[in-house]
């Protein structure tokens, strides 16, 4: 009973020694996170594949994404507008139309994100092939 | 009533015809989106900075991964093994112990992974400030 309690050292905490001296990130992986978040929404990428080609109207990104609704590609639009990826400006025209672009920011995550395409594009059978080994196996 | 139906052309036909050359896809943007998704997953990342530093067991990843539940440790775990990012083994000791690894398709992700996660730290002030802005806005 005399000697002292035991203590464990934090798990992890070089990384929140770490963590303390930066501003923002609450976690380390935080960012990351809301970035793969932000990318692996539903409609995200079909969307930033479009614009990367050029403004677009709205009923153009709705006929391109094959399959979404109004509500969600006016959900979606809003988000990566909130985000700061798409901006919109309105045209000179009699009727103004609205056009969607991509902002510096936008088009600046087109660029890990086609590394990551990459990767998948090589990588997706060997996933597929390990998920039907997986599964195969007596558990 | 004598002109024939319009056939509009599907959206992404163009698209399609490139699919059709490959073999597994059924859209272009699933792998990359199956691959967001297992990254997006809110323990993956962790689990695989974890493993990048060599193998690790049940408890370590528990306790590095502060916060998880067994039950959840578990099925990240199961999920990264169906995946074929994971393995397991088992030493040799009396009582023997399992240990988690990365595969080579495990430690191959790393690569994308670490440009997203450069390019979140990098951006993730930017999309604060737009996030900001955008809910200040009157609408």
């Amino acid at each position: 009973m005399s000697s002292p309690p035991r203590i464990r050292p934090r798990p992890g905490s070089r990384r929140s020694a770490r963590d303390r001296s930066e501003a923002a990130p609450p976690t380390l992986t935080c960012p990351t996170r809301q970035t793969l978040d932000r990318l692996a929404d539903r409609w995200t990428v079909v969307l930033l594949d479009q614009l990367e080609n050029g403004p677009r109207r709205f009923g153009q990104l709705r006929d391109a994404a094959d399959g979404i609704s109004e509500k969600m590609l006016t959900q979606t639009l809003r988000s990566l507008e909130r985000d700061g990826f798409v901006t919109r400006r309105s045209d000179t025209a009699k009727v103004p139309q609205v056009w969607y672009l991509l902002t510096p920011l936008g088009r600046s995550v087109l660029e890990p994100l086609a590394a990551v395409r990459s990767w998948a594009h090589q990588n997706i059978d060997g996933i597929e092939r390990s998920r039907l080994s997986f599964d195969a196996e007596p558990r």
